[in-house]
């Protein structure tokens, strides 16, 4: 009878799905339908014993048997003696439990307390799979990997993995407000119910805290860094905790932002002096009190004197000053501070390329030992494509965090199909020659020259919110993958880390993986040619940051407007950033800005970033610059309406909600792409005063027309 | 091959659901467990005809198709002739498929556009079910009621249905601002993305749309009655049209508010005045384009001169003015407003129970045809207990429209288990008498006095928002449920939704029903007793309406504050609508208002709502009316804490993730449930100078706690 139950029950679940959210992200475990390879995985994984009885222990076994039945339909046992001659796939956090001989104790000594190893070694004529790591968190890393080799469909029987994350913090940052509105957020609201916390935990907060330990994030900060001190108020601190209980047996660490006028707004003091005693203790007291409702508080985020935000400034201190008083309050605990150097001075007529340097690099070892910099990818902000932030190498004495931007503020937001992968690694990848060739932002970040470095990390801004599907665009929610997979290891690849994320959420199909993969690896090349080629940077819409607006020169501050980023003009276009100029590029070590300092050697997708170029100045295609601009404007354009054909030929393999999704996205992207080059090339002729090359379609509305339009309730635009 | 694919894929689902997120609602279709019933069923249900090709048909067959797959566990063969003697469902609305003497056509006669007929006939000896209806969107009707049916396992071999709503507009109003905030939502945020749409439709609004007509909701107010004219926009009318569109198949209108001052915001004229030719033309001609996007636009709601919203009377004009020019205006498109009666001057020193009555009953006959005025269950505002509006009954010749409250302002919002369906059943089973005894608010709502009267109506304040459980609280889905299902029957009982709602939510289990219908039917009189008990009412906590504050009395105007209601003093408590006090009561027909209109004998659960009673009053129980009162807060408090442990055996019944879920809110609402108790009866006690009876515990906090307590960010409370 229970058979029949069970097999009437199988089932109906099989007609019940019929399309799917979203919502499992890439944990997706599916059936295997590869026969050969089906059993020979059952056949290496025929039982399990895992050793432990924690909480994180009791997440990764239940993770593990869910997965291996639902991939290998079949319930696998579990064995409760331990030893190897019995189980097949054995997994423990206990280096003594492993057969000496077996390599697995030496191996142990390197990976620290969250890298893990996977071997398969042959035991009495029999392959044993291990997975071993110094702490249960450790394990919970590892049985993740382990099923995510099932998943994209790995070999097994030759497991030689040691697997230690290159950074120690790899966060999220929520630019989350308490309202639940979401800074530059594209996928609904904050996941962060704080009217309903902390009675009530939505099961959602387990599932993203699943989602980002499966991909080793480690630390999430709550809030927005345009911060909110009522969340230092008991009531909140209350519910913070709740979260943090939440998170923790994922290895997650709850961080908040602090805003720096705290002490006057909820501790009703006359000043936040960062010198002043009063203050001082306000904070120490403050940070006590968190730690009583939170004893692993990671710390604080703060972006101090940036946007309005106050800071140590206003009663002119240095960054320094501030940064290092809420280090001295969270240090007893071990928390850290993460001080943000976004800034940039509206009084100060510097480019505003130069002013994080500026600001910072004096103030090199002037900060205490638990205090990260953190630092955005570029000196602007979050550019379609930008050059690595000059602090970078720069600031040897300092540890600096990297702050990437995983939701697509300037990159299409949640309708463009962009894959940030490339993104990312171009920065990691590039060479800041600090300590010589080969000094990567990477290694600056990993510690790699600085032994005595005892904080790395890499953090990305969340594009996560209340959609179904988390992300917004589906596709989106690679990019979340990629910065979790690429804070633990920044050595990957963009393609397989494409290539992991597609099998998992998608299909492991061939066929699908080939169209899919060049799909995204040349999504964001796309964006960067339809929107803001060879170099051009924020020239995006005011306000909400969508869609073109080069045009816009009437903001308060300078460098809040297009034109003072293009400074197109009768005779060219782009910012002169060589000495004849604003000089940031002295900021760069000589031979790394070798490659963009002369205009005529300038690598072409940076020109404009660091040159005034004459329209006529002639191209390595052999196209003046405005033809070039004609010619990367229309080929961008036309390069997503391959992609929509691209996308179209993989309906066989994607289930009809999930296609027809990006279907409709990718026409919005086409419409989009067409936008931003009418609305461009119409505005930059103005100046060129040159005709668009024939052989294209003539843009079919005007330049006043594209300046006409409103977006009064776009995010980002207030309501 | 195949075969294999499909079991292994099967099985694969099998281990997957470990939990449920409650985003399938009600349309949960589950696999037929009772072998006895699964072959039954298989039985009747061998084969299906369903004719036509239009959407609304595409729609009803992958439903019906998919639904017996689950259930039955077997795909239903589809027979592509129609004829009786091959199928055994057999469903069509077309008459002349049915066959003669099947009496089928002549009880459509009786159907009308909406109705269905579901008839078991014996036909050659063999059961034959019949679907049937005038039109595709009735046969849609008809498959979910068919699909209910099994669902909640009914039998299906004699079954003599004929099923025609009520009335003919049953309504959603969402409460949704344009930025995406829900006035009174506890469920997250709007679900209507303006920012994506028109190019991307979420699936989600597809699953609305499918939810909605499983129950027969054939409207929905997409847009606040606090208007916000950017709505009547091109921009926006195109993604109203993507919407409208996406909802058409369903069956479902669309209709937006009106801002009176819209023609002054967006129209650049200098006034809104009603009777002014220009502004008459601006409506027409807005409400042309809006019908050239919308070709079946329902009309407006206008909630006008009511707390700060433009009206008719800023140009001193009337209600019927207001209303009837934009009646005019989309009357040559069938479209109808709906005109809020939700009325009440600052201004006016008169008891707010009256207003509306006062400022409407002179109007009646005074609008035009497609005029509908919008009337609340009572005259105050969605309290957790009050008697019915007074206005019904009294605007015989004008069409009202019934506005329930299904998100839960005033109960308990999203933390608080509330079926609200026997509140819904109070109201219209009420007596208004005005055609004689028997005529009910129901009846004057659905025509039944009046053949005359064309437009019908029953509307509910959505309760919907982006949470993956669409209603936050796991059972407020009950009370979407409910708002439906009496608004196309108003005669089912509160007992048999709750019912159909258990089991194809949770579970057909006999000894789950029993418990957790109990549980449904008792918690809003659960909720009044501890929160607003013997006809107490308004006692909320100021702008959020969370949790109590009787005694706030500071707000600027007098009918905003608690104490204007409660009217607490030495002597007693109560507000005396008596003809020594306000007279509310004379609005009522003097048959009606015998149960309420002497204190000796008034029902005791609207005693306070009538009467200023002294403390010393001897209640039905013997009590005094403060013992009474500490009765029922402590009764009422006491009964969560079995609702507790009721819900608490259900555990065998309900998946892990939904059942903690309830667990989570149920130990929330019992906290807050001790915190209304103590709250009020401190408060209420610095009036009757009398002590809380010895055997009930003694409150742990005072009542300067209670008073102390702030809610910062609360939903309501602003940012």
């Amino acid at each position: 009878m229970k058979k029949i139950l069970l097999s009437c029950f199988l089932f109906a679940l099989c007609f019940q799905l019929k399309a799917e959210t979203g919502y499992e992200l890439w944990l997706r475990y599916q059936a295997l339908q590869d026969q050969a390879l089906l059993s020979s995985y059952r056949q290496q994984i025929s039982n399990i014993y895992m050793e432990g009885s924690s909480e994180t222990i009791k997440i990764a076994r239940e993770e593990l048997l869910n997965g291996l039945s639902v991939m290998l339909q079949k319930k696998i046992p579990s064995v409760s003696v331990a030893s190897a001659s019995t189980a097949s796939l054995f997994i423990s956090a206990r280096t003594s439990s492993f057969p000496s001989g077996s390599g697995i104790k030496e191996l142990l000594q390197q990976t620290g307390d969250e890298g893990f190893v996977i071997h398969t070694q042959k035991i009495n004529q029999q392959n044993r799979i291990f997975i071993a790591g110094n702490t249960d968190q450790a394990i919970l890393y590892g049985v993740f990997h382990f099923l995510r080799l099932l998943q994209t469909q790995q070999p097994i029987s030759s497991l030689q993995i040691v697997s230690v994350p290159k950074v120690k913090l790899r966060m999220l940052n929520h630019w989350d407000n308490m309202n639940r509105t979401v800074e530059r957020g594209y996928a609904g609201f904050s996941l962060w119910n704080w009217h309903t916390l902390p009675g009530y935990i939505d099961p959602r907060y387990i599932d993203y805290a699943r989602a980002n330990a499966s991909i080793g994030i480690n630390g999430t900060v709550l809030t927005n860094v345009n911060a909110n001190a009522t969340i230092l108020t008991p009531t909140y601190l209350e519910k913070v905790k709740a979260l943090a209980d939440a998170f923790r047996p994922y290895g997650i660490k709850v961080y908040l932002t602090a805003r720096f006028s705290a002490p006057i707004e909820i501790g009703r003091l006359k000043t936040a002096d960062p010198l002043d005693p009063q203050v001082r203790q306000w904070w120490k007291d403050k940070v006590k009190e968190i730690y009583q409702y939170v004893p692993d508080f990671g710390g604080f985020v703060v972006k101090a004197n940036s946007e309005g935000q106050p800071g140590p400034q206003d009663y002119k201190r240095s960054h320094s000053d501030g940064a290092n008083m809420l280090a001295e309050a969270v240090a007893p605990f071990k928390g850290i501070i993460m001080w943000r150097a976004f800034v940039y001075s509206a009084e100060k007529n510097v480019d505003r390329h130069k002013q994080a340097y500026d600001e910072f690099v004096p103030l090199d070892g002037a900060f205490n030992k638990n205090v990260m910099v953190q630092v955005k990818n570029g000196a602007i902000d979050f550019m379609p494509r930008e050059p690595f932030h000059p602090l970078f190498g720069a600031m040897p004495k300092t540890p600096l965090m990297m702050e990437f931007q995983v939701t697509q503020e300037y990159l299409g937001q949640a309708t463009n199909l962009v894959y940030l992968g490339p993104l990312f690694k171009e920065c990691l990848d590039s060479d800041t020659y600090s300590n010589g060739k080969g000094s990567t932002v990477a290694k600056m970040l990993d510690g790699s020259f600085n032994k005595e470095q005892t904080l790395t990390g890499i953090t990305g801004v969340a594009n996560i919110g209340t959609d179904v599907n988390w992300c917004g665009h589906p596709f989106a929610q690679a990019n979340w993958y990629a910065l979790g997979r690429l804070a633990w290891d920044h050595s990957l690849s963009a393609e397989k880390i494409a290539d992991e994320w597609l099998r998992m959420t998608y299909s492991n199909h061939p066929t699908f993986l080939q169209t899919a993969s060049k799909l995204m690896m040349e999504s964001r090349d796309v964006f960067v040619q339809y929107s803001n080629p060879n170099g051009l940077h924020h020239i995006m819409g005011t306000g909400h940051h969508y869609g073109p607006a080069p045009w816009v020169s009437n903001l308060n501050r300078p460098d809040w407007n297009p034109v003072y980023y293009h400074k197109a003009d009768s005779l060219g276009i782009g910012f002169n950033r060589t000495a004849t100029g604003s000089n940031a590029l002295e900021q760069y070590h000589p031979e790394a800005r070798k490659i963009w300092e002369n205009m005529n050697t300038c690598e072409e997708k940076n020109l404009l970033w660091f040159h005034h170029v004459p329209w006529t100045f002639k191209m390595k295609s052999g196209r003046s610059l405005w033809d070039e601009l004609c010619f990367n404007y229309y080929t961008g354009a036309a390069k997503v309406k391959s992609m929509q054909q691209a996308w179209a030929s993989l309906k066989p393999y994607v289930d009809q909600q999930r296609h027809e999704q990006v279907r409709m996205l990718l026409t919005v992207q086409h419409e989009e792409a067409i936008w931003w080059r009418n609305a461009c090339l119409l505005y930059f002729q103005t100046f060129s005063k040159q005709p668009i090359p024939a052989n294209y379609e003539k843009p079919d509305k005007t330049l006043d027309y594209y300046k006409s339009l409103r977006f009064p309730l776009a995010p980002g635009n207030g309501n």
